[in-house]
C-alpha cells in the first residue's frame, strides 16, 4: 500500500518509454494517410552552434502538428541515424525541436538518404566554424514535406537529460538528399553520435504510409 | 563532451516536472476563453476497484482534448485535493485518465467543492466494498462541463512510477459537489491520499478562467 507519509520512498522507475528506437512496420498500426503535419515552408535559422558533438542550429518558424500550433527552436544532426526502420540505418538524421506554449515536445526526424547535395545543408556545413554562437542566415527549403509519410510515436529526449513524454513524428519521403562529400565533411568534423535503439516495451507505432 | 562509446553512463536527470503543483494565477498565462475539451456526456464506469488508498473506475468514454482523440481509462479519487489554486485546497479531486492512440496520457482532475450529495457519487459509495474487481454499471453525468474552465499544464502521473509527459487540465467549474456525509466516508475508509506540490520550475501554467 501506497505510504502517503513516506513519499519520499517512492520509486521513480522512469526510463521505460525512450528513444530512438526502430520503427518496425510489422508491429506498427498502419494508415493510408499523411502524417497531420503542416509547416512553415521555410524555416529560418539565426544562429549556428558548435555542441562538439554536433552542430546545432537555432531559429524560427511554425507549424501544427496532429492540430496543436508548435514553435521551431532548433535543428541538430546525427550520424548515422538514430531511428533505424525495419533494422535499417540512414546515413544522416536530421532533428528539428518544436515545442507549445504549456512546454510539450515534438521532434520532427528527418531520415536522409545519400544523393545530390543539399543546399541548404552545404550553407550550414560553409558556414560552420568553432565559435560558440555564430550568427547565419539559412533557410531550410521545405524540408518538411507537405504531405508528410512516416513515424509517429511517444518516446523521450535522444540525448541527456533523456527527458519523456516527447512525441515524434519520423518523416521518411523528405526531399532532402545527402551527397558523398557532405556525408565525408560531416564525419570528419564529428564521431559517430547516435544514441543507441531503445526496448519499445509495450508501446504503439503509427505508421503513415 | 557526450561519450557515445559510454551511453551507459549518460546522466537521466528526470524528475522536473512533476504534479502535482500549486496553480498559482498570478503566474499563469490567462485566456478568456474555455479549455479546449468536449466529451461524452455520460461515461460508463464498469468496474469498481478498491485501490487501499483510493477507488478506482475502469470504464469506456470519449473526448476531443485541444483537438485530439481520446479514450478514458479510469478514475480515482484524492482527499483532499492534490493541485492547490493560490496555495488553497479543495476537499475532493477527481482524476479522470485519458490516453490516445500513441499512449500519451491526459488527466482531466475535477476540483470538487462541498455542497449537495453528488447522486453518481453515492452510486460509487454504495457499490463499494472490498472486492478487488467489482462489475458496477455506474454512469458519470456530465462530470466534465460543455464549457470547461481551468488549468492546462504539463507534469506527471501523481503516483509512482511519476511518469512524465502527463498533460493535465485542472477543471474548476464541474458542477459536481460533495456532501459533508460523502466526505465523511471517503475519510472513514481512506486516509488522506494527496501527494505534496511539488515545484513548478520553468514551467508554464495556462488558466482559461
Amino acid at each position: 500500500m501506497l505510504n502517503y507519509d513516506n513519499q519520499n520512498g517512492w520509486p521513480n522507475q522512469l526510463g521505460n518509454y525512450q528513444s530512438p528506437i526502430d520503427l518496425n512496420t510489422e508491429v506498427s498500426t498502419k494508415y493510408d494517410d499523411n502524417l497531420a503535419i503542416s509547416s512553415d515552408m521555410y524555416y529560418q535559422l539565426t544562429q549556428e552552434i558548435n555542441d562538439s558533438t554536433t552542430i546545432r542550429l537555432l531559429g524560427h518558424g511554425n507549424a501544427t502538428i496532429f492540430n496543436r500550433k508548435f514553435t521551431f527552436q532548433q535543428l541538430h544532426f546525427h550520424l548515422p541515424s538514430e531511428h533505424t526502420i525495419d533494422g535499417k540505418t540512414n546515413p544522416l538524421e536530421i532533428h528539428l525541436v518544436h515545442t507549445n506554449a504549456i512546454g510539450q515536445t515534438v521532434v520532427v526526424a528527418i531520415m536522409v538518404n545519400k544523393g545530390n547535395s543539399n543546399a541548404d545543408l552545404q550553407a550550414i556545413i560553409n558556414h560552420f566554424n568553432n565559435k560558440e554562437d555564430q550568427s547565419v542566415n539559412i533557410s531550410t527549403n521545405q524540408w518538411i514535406p507537405s504531405l508528410a509519410k512516416g513515424f509517429h510515436y511517444l518516446g523521450s529526449l535522444t540525448t541527456p537529460p533523456l527527458t519523456e513524454g516527447v512525441e515524434w513524428l519520423v518523416i521518411t519521403n523528405s526531399q532532402i538528399t545527402v551527397s558523398d562529400n557532405q556525408l565525408a565533411w560531416f564525419h570528419k568534423n564529428f564521431t559517430h553520435n547516435n544514441r543507441k535503439t531503445q526496448p519499445l516495451f509495450e508501446r504503439k507505432i503509427e505508421w503513415y504510409k
